[in-house]
């Protein structure tokens, strides 16, 4: 660790040795017609494939795996609409570790469904009337368990970093530099990580996050200077990116790092999933389609170098899918 | 060329040559809840990744390229329910030819659409009263142009063997050893390429057909010994796949080399479809579906060695793969 950031890039090289036996290189794909659409070349790195259908697995499986032996018994708890929650489950699964999750009641079903299915307990709450840090903080005082914050958490940010690494690894294994990076940002911590990893080495490498127009707290922190907050009530369809505002430890990362800060409207998420349906084959859920949305709308500015697009998880109900792709689910047509 | 085969392993390689800066190296997919369920090391080829969305281009593209070019501007022929008929159009794009390409209107809306946007012409044909062969021979004679054929042809399936030398060597480079591989089957190009590479330098490697039951023609063929047809109406979800005998060319290769042929209904393609929605990211089509579905079924045998399966393609209408993740596509629910 620096003195200055909550975590450094040996931070996000160690976690990567402890992912190395447990998770996925996800891989990082080329797609012509991308290319040939945003006339420049693009590298998507789909943690889709990622254990649990998102990214969450490398951090979370790089915090519990710190845990003391003597602590594991009494296992973690953690809050999150979904995808958090799913990487603590099947990390906590794998080091025999009990695990329970407080998730928003309307989270998407296939989060809720996959993350008992991991074999944890999940604590539904109510997202209007109900404070989760409160449910989970009791919870965790109760049972003498660890919680394990989404991304305010120098384990999480660095296992989320490994990302990072591997794109400049897979990258200089097909001949390529990488100029420029586009990733997905709720609390920041995937960003921060990446940023992290990815300026150690390519300090060139120009990195931008991505948010939903009603959750462009990070945009609006960095334009501020200081941690701002979305108004409450606001809405997305991207679930997994309905952050109040950046994180204590992420965001003096992400304003050192970052070049800047994009944001899509949800139509223009649901266009970036019908484009992933059609040309690329991928499946994607609204929040892990920002990056690409903004890629797609031509917000990234030119890169000297290939453009990174992070997809940063795929967990999304069939019935929304089905009504994006299909074009039903298009609010303003 | 062997004097018993249309094509030897060495065609194989010179495809790959041919093809090398043009195509995609497809990933190899590894997925552990695929694994858990099947109790079995699986990896899954993504043709879905492909150019134009499925295997097909490998092949057209390796026929095309060895048209000499004083016949280049005459251009190609070729018929297709959409796969072989993107391939083809993107082949001939990139080598500057004309392309026509004659289509069943009752082909998926994507198919058609994107071999038109690939800068072909389509010519419409009625599956149940007009002869592909007949209207694509007399383009084919009145322009003077070569005739493609989407699996009997020793360039094809040379072409599409390239992906066995890929999986052998992406296999190599993970330190997985190959024990079995299972191949979606029409016409029996890609095959009898695949098993003619895999055969070549590793023979112990077992290699199966997977055909919708419905067009079981290379079951029913290499059970009887010679080239059996389907009944004609028969029907099935899987577009791509509907062929009704086994080709001249192929099914020697296959008759020689196959440890077996496997077969799927309708039913356990859409819940494969669905599996690889929820679990592996993955668009896949109906026809694309089948190994995945014969490996989700059990009805493949334990290998020693990882069971390799093929995803051929991921061109499927989005109102179709909407009906089928939200179950609402099942006939027999």
């Amino acid at each position: 660790m620096t003195t200055r950031f909550a975590i450094s890039a040996d931070d996000v090289r160690s976690a990567a040795a402890m992912i190395a036996s447990v998770a996925v290189r996800t891989p990082l794909l080329e797609f012509a017609s991308l290319n040939a659409l945003t006339g420049s070349r693009v590298l998507v790195k789909f943690e889709g494939a990622q254990h649990t259908g998102s990214f969450k697995f490398r951090g979370a499986y790089n915090r519990l795996a710190r845990i003391d032996a003597s602590a594991k018994a009494a296992g973690v708890v953690a809050w999150s609409s979904g995808n958090h929650a799913q990487g603590v489950a099947a990390a906590a699964r794998l080091l025999g570790m009990p695990a329970a999750i407080v998730m928003p009641s309307d989270a998407p079903i296939i989060k809720i469904e996959n993350t008992r299915a991991l074999g944890a307990e999940v604590v539904l709450y109510d997202r209007e009337t109900e404070s989760r840090e409160t449910i989970a903080g009791n919870l965790s005082v109760r049972r003498g368990a660890i919680l394990v914050p989404s991304y305010d958490d120098p384990f999480v940010i660095a296992g989320q970093g490994t990302i990072g690494l591997e794109i400049l690894s897979q990258a200089a294994e097909a001949g390529i530099r990488v100029g420029q990076v586009l990733i997905c940002c709720g609390g920041g911590g995937m960003t921060a990580g990446i940023a992290t990893a990815i300026k150690d080495t390519a300090p060139a490498t120009q990195i931008y996050c991505v948010e939903p127009q009603a959750f462009d707290d990070t945009a609006r922190s960095l334009a501020s200077g200081k941690r701002e907050s979305v108004p409450k009530g606001a809405r997305s369809i991207c679930d997994a990116l309905m952050t109040n505002s950046p994180g204590e430890l992420t965001f003096p990362i992400n304003q050192a790092l970052l070049s800047g800060a994009l944001t899509v409207s949800d139509d223009q998420v649901r266009s970036a999933i019908c484009f992933a349906f059609e040309t690329m084959k991928l499946v994607v859920e609204p929040g892990g389609a920002v990056a690409l949305a903004a890629l797609l709308e031509g917000l990234a500015p030119p890169a000297e170098g290939a453009t990174v697009v992070i997809i940063s998880g795929a967990n999304v109900d069939p019935e929304l899918y089905a009504a994006i792709i299909t074009k039903s689910g298009r609010r303003n047509p």
